[in-house]
């Protein structure tokens, strides 16, 4: 119902760039979303009522609801006919929601923009989304350590879980609106219009990365590519900490092992980068464009955003194969950015370091350490498994797409890039290509890849599971 | 002491071959070796007597000792002056030792047939090493999970150690060099006099992969390659089965997990791979040397020989993708191969499955079986850290070489090929190419890497952390 006044608010872009022709377009989709919506709601609230939620419920609920999400937000690309193709419109609509970032759109300038506007809410939405995902319920199903950053939450009472989450919730989504009305205002100071200060905005905050120019943020001038990485950064931040530091909170923001990790990366990624592609003769030796270049496109990458300022598959190839390996990054648990996130890889390598010193004294209990406190066994066991499974169907993505036909580079980088929501790609999907060329095939699977890496790969693929098919309770 | 022996033997060839130049080369190798040998002998003994061992013993004993055998194994290709350098000298014996079977030497047939011997044996000798290595050390220093095979070694009794260890390593020793001799009298049966037919024997049971010719197992009849593909595959078993098979319990072979994976995986593998490369016109169309030539270098590859019959990195993308992939496997724990090996493989696959129900159900304890008995949980978090740690350490090392000017796709082979401990990797470093123009810097990165792989990552990499050189207990 949510979407469907959203797809209502796009008319009065119709109505404004005399866009006439989309507005029973949008007013379809709307009224058919908010109908399904209703029904939806009314028929769950009985449900609800009746016989109360479950765990499994839970599973069903949140990957149904992004699935319903995918198919009634592609409604407007079909019905205006900007993308008559249910398969592309799909993808558009998933890679929307799950704040990918990747396009079938071929031609960006020629579409209506109250379609753009729709288009980059999907991507806002998508994001609210998540920040309620994080904080609410995916803590709940115990997925991947999610917990982590949850039990630093602001508003918590253990308690009473209900009016934590709701409150939690409230008030990182004030950041979340905030933000993106702070940089809607900074882009519009650097000669940005309204239309395109809004659309990126959106799609910052959500670290989306649909652009309303063909050529991304390429040709946008310094200023507003260094707001746009100014805020591509915050919105990789952990919403809990930016809530902290915003109420003076400076110390807890810097003592979070996540965030100096997060900003040490940048700071020596950058740093390496700008040399290795200075001297290579980039930007005809410009050093502060090459390094504007590189800062743009690392934070792009590990924000999973994938804004595109520079055409990285040219640097050399040291430079290349390290922005591979940032997509297997993201940036912060408790942000709007997707892929395993740096808490876990923290986690990881602690653990791993650590089973050393287990190996030497089997039986002493050595604990994994973060923000000065042990981390849960079942926690660190968790985000083992997560990685297990990140890196499983990242393999069997690879194969898969093998499989139907795609070149290995453009494989190795289609599926990062899609379980990681990150949006450009390698080879035939690089930035400065888009995923419209692709086959039906890919396009379904890569969909599949996105909707999974968002929803945490555990929410999506339980349902898969046979045991969870089986009633033991 | 024991190689220097070896180094004495090879003289028999010398002789034999009128190579008389390399008498006074061997004599003063196999001397000095033996010399160094009796020294550390007899102060590691007194050593020993005076203070026992402990565990940290273990770990500086393996990793020293195969460091020394390293340098003291190249003495006869650098004082020959077959391989004069010695960075490459180095090399080419860690390669043997590890039984990786990646080569400096550019004219394999040029070289003197009593260099060449020693340079099979070398990977013969390494074979034998990780067959006691695996079944006597590694299970003691608990280092990933190699406790679970060792569980099923014949002629176990708990309460009884020493006795245990020795009897097990000798019965498979015997089946080691009944193989071995069963395989040279095959061979010799097919046309190959008894030096190659000697040395293959030894590099195949080893899953070496050094070969007197040029051109690796190309120019083999089918009947030769044949013989291989059978030796290659009983070497990628874990002893401890074939010896089980030998006395008959032909039931606990077929019934081991493992062992089951490892042939359908082959099965599979060669299967769809022959489709592929038969469509792709590979052969002039000839079905049976397809199938040979997939069959060959999916066993090759599994096991860790690497032993090449055709050039894949011509075949069709999706084959050339598996078979990188194939390099991730590994065969058998408790067979000479290296790599990850497939019970690894096992137990990460049914506990990331297992994640799921484990999620649905948090109190549940719900372990990771394996040839139908629970798996320690310590076994599992074992395996965990060890995947952590061999991908941690694969990532580096790709960086690494990147960093070292080396390109993209030869990294990712190279540093797959030498940390599974196979042999030829992809680019620069293909199956019919060699390691010599690599760098001095890279070849010792990847002589590193051979070394470590082959022990298992952790009883070298121990030696790396901060807590190894503390004095706890």
């Amino acid at each position: 119902m949510f979407n469907g006044v959203f797809m209502y608010l796009c008319i009065w872009a119709s109505i404004y760039y005399y866009e006439i022709e989309d507005i029973i377009p949008l007013s379809l989709s709307g009224t058919i979303t908010i109908l399904v919506g209703f029904i939806i709601y009314h028929s769950a609230k009985a449900y609800h009522v009746s016989s109360g939620m479950t765990k499994r419920d839970g599973y069903l609920i949140v990957t149904f609801g992004w699935v319903l999400m995918a198919f009634s937000g592609s409604l407007p690309y079909i019905i205006s006919g900007t993308i008559p193709e249910f398969t592309s419109a799909v993808f558009e609509t998933i890679s929307g929601y799950s704040t990918t970032g990747a396009s079938v759109l071929n031609d960006i300038e020629s579409v209506n923009k109250d379609i753009l506007l729709w288009r980059s809410l999907t991507q806002w939405i998508g994001g609210m989304g998540i920040i309620v995902l994080t904080v609410a319920i995916l803590p709940i199903l115990g997925i991947g350590g999610m917990q982590l950053f949850v039990a630093e939450a602001p508003g918590i009472s253990p308690d009473k879980l209900q009016p934590r989450i709701k409150e939690t919730a409230r008030r990182l989504w004030i950041i979340y609106v905030s933000l993106t009305a702070i940089e809607l205002v900074l882009l519009m100071l650097g000669g940005f219009n309204f239309f395109d200060a809004l659309n990126h905005s959106f799609t910052t905050m959500a670290t989306g990365g649909f652009s309303t120019h063909n050529s991304s943020a390429v040709e946008f001038s310094p200023y507003i590519q260094y707001v746009l990485i100014v805020f591509m950064f915050l919105a990789g931040m952990n919403f809990t900490l930016t809530y902290f530091g915003v109420h003076g909170k400076i110390r807890k923001v810097w003592e979070n092992e996540e965030f100096r990790l997060y900003t040490l990366m940048i700071a020596v990624v950058t740093t390496v980068l700008t040399a290795v592609v200075y001297n290579s003769g980039w930007a005809n030796g410009d050093l502060e464009k090459t390094f504007r270049d590189v800062l743009f496109q690392t934070i792009s990458i590990i924000t999973t955003t994938g804004f595109v300022s520079a055409d990285y598959t040219l640097w050399p190839h040291f430079a290349v194969m390290i922005i591979f390996m940032l997509m297997f990054v993201g940036a912060s648990a408790g942000s709007t950015a997707g892929g395993v996130k740096i808490v876990r890889h923290i986690i990881l390598v602690k653990n791993a370091f650590l089973s050393f010193k287990r190996q030497l004294h089997p039986k002493a209990i050595i604990p994994v350490r973060l923000n000065g406190k042990s981390v849960n066994e079942s926690v660190v066991y968790n985000v083992l498994a997560f990685m297990m499974v990140y890196i499983l169907i990242y393999t069997l993505g690879v194969v898969t797409l093998a499989a139907l036909g795609v070149d290995f580079i453009t494989s190795l980088g289609a599926v990062a890039t899609s379980l990681g929501n990150i949006g450009p790609g390698f080879g035939l999907v690089g930035p400065m290509d888009n995923f419209s060329n692709l086959s039906q095939p890919v396009k379904w699977v890569l969909s599949f890849f996105m909707l999974i890496g968002r929803l945490e790969l555990f929410t999506v693929l339980m349902l898969f599971t046979p045991f969870f098919w089986r009633r033991i309770h």
